[in-house]
């Protein structure tokens, strides 16, 4: 390679500048462009090093005069475009007017080049969802087309060193070579004439061989809840998402919850092993999905990253997760973890990785880094809460100077779970409710239909299952319009002395129970005594946690708050903050988080920066450990009242609580796949 | 740890003196001798860290006035034993009389402190066959004793990181820790309560954990041969051998020479798979077999190292070998492999770590990489000749400043193969043959038998199956025999103008054969006239293959010749060299090396230096490729002759002809397996 400038002085020379780069530089007249581009440092992609196979390196030129660069640039200071040009577009499509392959193009005088976001390596991945950032490319995977010399008689070495050494001085690079990818190398370098792609991990790996120009290979990142399984087929060049697939997670029939799949691996001595096998099957199962749905060979996926809570985290791994449920609750590994995906036992390419994010604590695992990773709590000094709720909840608290994270034993009522008439978020649950604070009427709204219960039609418009139950919106909901029309006193009991009243109180024994639909037909959807009890229970649990995190950062307010997971995209903040899970803030500051663990996942994927970053958060965030804290039991009895925190109240709920947050409903239902924790 | 010398003055300091070592330095009363031995570099091994319980650093005090240090050395100057050293004492054997634990014997006045052999990391193993080098120890897995701060409350972090923040403090290391262990490691943790013997892979990576203290791993260097495969079981820590195992290599049912079972691959689609499940299966028999006779858990077995030639090079990792079968014989790898033995679907530590020697050319395997690691010819100036004889012969030529390889084609005839009475070297076997240069009558020797046939009681003595054909030494004692004698001509033909004098002579068609044994009953071994011409191809590649390297040296003699493998230690080296196999030198300077390469596997199994060391020797190897060299066709006809070399001949043959070479010939027997490549 010429550099610019210190050839001979006779040479002749232009002036090219990149944008949106900013960089600079003079060269010598036929230098092609991407070779002046790579000089400077300017962020070009290329798999074909040059080739003119794989178009990646495309780029535009600026016409006009630049008098800040004091250039005058035109398409025609470049080399006319040749026979490897017109190949290119033959074979592909047609590069678009005006679009070059700066490894063709030679420069012939002042140019002004734009790179286009899609010709970078390091490029923005378009966001598809409104409520997650932007991920930044940073290959974790990159490919490489490598011309190799062929084998002689003269002592050249083995077909191994003639590739590494092809590699060293095409790309500069001298990965290892994994033992087991030899026995398919000299099959391939003959197939492809000598000319093959190799797939390079972190530039220090190779994972893949392939005959040939390779253009695409794949990563998913999966999400392995307790209840579901969700994965994003991306493409680990581009970043666009290929297919997204979901199922449940086949371990519920050892238990719903995570806690009765621990008491299995402890009763039985192949419990974890089957447990292990279940989840890694599904997963299996979940990724042949994602490639089929993609058009994609599961022998092209290479890449995988996994964020869990920290049960699921250890059955994924083999790892019995006994020990997470008993004090002291000891993570066998917090660490992230890098594994080969045939170790997992999954059936996609031999030398493809998988990496688990870090977990945090016994009770704070992957999921929650994935979601620290999507949220950034640490990038700036506004104080940010996080708050992802299933059976526990995990809250995140802090900024970029310290950190904080606990888990808070909310139990699975906000999830429906041990509510009496309670359900998963499904078609057919209430969501909504509504409870006239004069005549005690309530009115309710499901899953599945846009209709309130007093709106005409609503019968009709119900999906097939008709009323089921009532989801942990729901029942929130329910619970703060209880205390607002009078029924609930502020200790949470149901007062049943207007029962005579309301033919919606109905006496159970020594305690009463509302009817929140169905009081003149058969089928009733009640909220008794006991599930109020549920849902302070677990609300005041939430508070605690919370409170305790604000009490360690000395702060008694927070910037923003972020709802992760599916009930965070399902609550109306209004209820959320009027029933006291979370500290008072202002509305607009609160909103869901959509799946923030999942999104982390996909980052992770895609960013291989990203993985040196959340590994070095998750170091330093303090662990907070709720069992411990001499304060938790007296916040949490603080906490039981309704309402609960300490914002101004009822006011905002009341103003707001008769706009239908249809929006927001119908963005949650867009999604594929639902985390639930 | 407090330092020599830099506390403050007021302290009571003491000088001691380390032998061999050679090192000396002050210390404060009360510094244990193993602290202040590893302050000063003094190499004493320990595994349990200074805890008393692995045993392996003792030492001894001299006793006496040593004026050269400017002390006087007293036992008593050594805190007394105390308890650990007498439950130590209990436990497993007690001290021997003047030996202390160096970690539990403190300084208390001037000492002169021997560190036996056995209580060195780098101790030579005692050599246990007179013609292979010793071994120095340099562990590639060393076993380090830990004690791991148990898991509590206070977000002390996982299990990994509190035993790698132990390995940290109380050894120095960091290694990786792979993810395929994570499963056990909590139920290795507790039930060694928290203290844990971890092995460590070059200090770099932890290949197994076990509760509480383990004192030994194990690993087999193992030589898979075409014929067959043979391995010695060793103990990592102290390099002593355990057992020695050999077996017939089962992929000869695909062809009892290389070629054919290339020939078997290329004609079968699943060939290759066939080849390396039995040569894998072969190999787990074999471990399996050492570990048992050697006492050893297979799980115990954390390394192995593999000698072979190029193509069970290829076989064994699963690589098809037909590319070796034919020009430009590209080896698919020529550098050192390092690979899980799980990927090599072998049976013992999941965690274990094969080390296959570096290929030097396409027909110069790593079995060669061993013979030279074993030889050393690059150890020194005088140029060294080392041969392996199987059905190629390879051969290396050199000294420290240039070093010459090449395989030349003899073709299996010197095994006994393609020769018409000819057999492998077995008992019941001619192996060394006499002929009366005036009468004619022959007399033999064969394998089982120390009798000649003509001493009294020769056919009692014969083993059971009598004399059942000749080997390869035989054959080539006949010929040189039948040239003495006169019924060879100078161009190899068996002259038959005296066949009516010798009944030995017998007329075939047009040509004759020499009756070696057996005129006078019906079973007759004969020397044909096609034997011969088998003998002089095979010489004759041989030949034309050292004097190619030679020429290349530019040197005209050599002055050390070794031969390796059973065929070395089997021939008598007087009649190799009046066959002309080898060039002139003085008849002491040729010797037998046994199985170098087997031994090469071994240096390569305790010693971490020796793989650096070779895999640099092989990469500097000038390889000469027999095929494509000019010369190579000349000096193969030149070779034809009978008697070749350029040496004072026959005289010297003669004059030693006699004398029965006993010695060799047993302990070539007592060697447990013989490498046949």
């Amino acid at each position: 390679m010429t550099a610019q400038g210190t050839e001979e002085e006779t040479e002749r020379q232009a002036r090219v500048v990149f944008t949106p780069a900013g960089r600079r530089g003079q060269f010598a007249l036929g230098t092609p462009v991407l070779q002046a581009a790579w000089e400077l440092g300017v962020d070009i992609a290329s798999i074909c090093g040059g080739r003119g196979l794989c178009g990646r390196c495309r780029v535009v030129c600026s016409e006009g005069e630049f008098p800040k660069h004091g250039i005058v640039s035109k398409p025609d200071h470049l080399s006319p475009a040749g026979t490897v040009e017109t190949r290119f577009g033959e074979r592909n499509q047609p590069l678009a007017p005006g679009h070059r392959l700066s490894c063709q193009a030679a420069i012939q005088g002042d140019l002004l080049i734009d790179v286009p976001q899609e010709s970078q390596v390091h490029r923005q991945v378009v966001r598809k969802e409104a409520d997650s950032r932007p991920i930044r490319l940073d290959p974790v995977v990159r490919l490489y087309l490598v011309q190799v010399t062929p084998a002689d008689l003269e002592g050249s070495g083995s077909d191994l060193t003639r590739l590494l050494d092809a590699l060293e001085t095409q790309w500069n690079l001298r990965p290892a070579f994994p033992a087991v990818l030899l026995p398919d190398l000299q099959g391939v370098l003959r197939a492809g004439e000598w000319s093959v792609t190799v797939a390079v991990h972190q530039d220090a790996e190779i994972l893949a061989i392939w005959p040939g120009f390779k253009e695409s290979v794949y990563g998913v990142a999966i999400d392995v809840g307790s209840t579901t399984i969700a994965g994003h087929l991306c493409d680990l060049g581009s970043g666009d998402v290929l297919s997204s697939n979901g199922m449940m997670n086949p371990q519920i029939r050892f238990g719903e919850d995570l806690m009765s799949r621990v008491s299995y691996v402890m009763m039985h001595p192949d419990g974890r092993d089957e447990l292990t096998r279940e989840v890694r099957r599904a997963v299996n199962e979940l990724v042949a999905g994602t490639a089929e749905d993609g058009g994609v060979d599961p022998q092209d996926i290479l890449g995988l990253t996994f964020v869990c809570n920290p049960i699921m985290h250890h059955l994924l791994l083999g790892i019995s997760p006994v020990k997470l449920g008993e004090a002291p609750f000891a993570l066998a590994v917090d660490e992230s973890v890098r594994v080969a995906a045939r170790d997992l036992g999954l059936e996609i390419n031999p030398g493809a990785v998988a990496y688990v994010l870090p977990c945090i604590a016994g009770h704070v695992g992957a999921d929650t880094a994935g979601m620290v990773l999507s949220e950034q709590p640490h990038g700036g000094g506004a104080v940010s809460l996080l708050v992802d709720i299933g059976t526990n909840a995990e809250i995140v608290l802090g900024n970029d100077q310290r950190l904080l994270a606990c888990s808070s034993p909310t139990g699975p009522a906000f999830e429906g779970a041990q509510v009496s008439a309670g359900q998963r978020a499904a078609p057919g649950a209430i969501e909504r409710v509504r409870i006239d604070p004069v005549t005690r009427e309530s009115r309710i709204r499901v899953i599945g239909s846009d209709l309130w219960s007093d709106e005409p039609g609503f019968t009709d418009a119900l999906p097939a299952q008709g009323v089921t139950g009532i989801c942990g919106s729901g029942i929130i909901e329910a619970v703060v319009e209880m205390w607002l029309a009078g029924i609930l006193t502020s200790d949470g009991v149901i007062d049943g002395r207007e029962s005579s009243r309301s033919g919606r109180l109905v006496r159970n024994g020594r305690t009463f129970s509302f009817v929140i639909h169905g009081v003149e037909d058969g089928k009733q959807v009640t909220v008794t005594q006991t599930d109020v009890r549920q849902i302070q229970l677990a609300k005041a649990a939430l508070f605690a946690g919370i409170r305790l995190l604000m009490d360690r950062l000395d702060v008694t307010s927070v910037d923003r708050i972020r709802l992760a997971g599916a009930f965070g995209s399902h609550i109306d903040v209004r209820y959320a903050m009027a029933l006291g899970m979370i500290p008072d803030c202002p509305l607009d500051a609160v909103s869901a988080a959509g799946n923030a663990a999942g999104h982390g996942a996909r980052i992770a994927l895609l960013n291989l920066a990203s993985r040196g970053e959340i590994e070095s958060v998750v170091r330093r965030v303090e662990k907070v450990e709720t069992a411990i804290e001499p304060n938790f039991q007296a916040y949490f009895v603080d906490a039981m009242g309704i309402p609960g925190g300490t914002h101004a109240f009822p006011d905002r709920v009341r103003a707001a609580s008769d706009r239908p947050a249809r929006a927001q409903r119908r963005r949650s239902r867009r999604t594929p796949t639902r985390k639930s924790n």
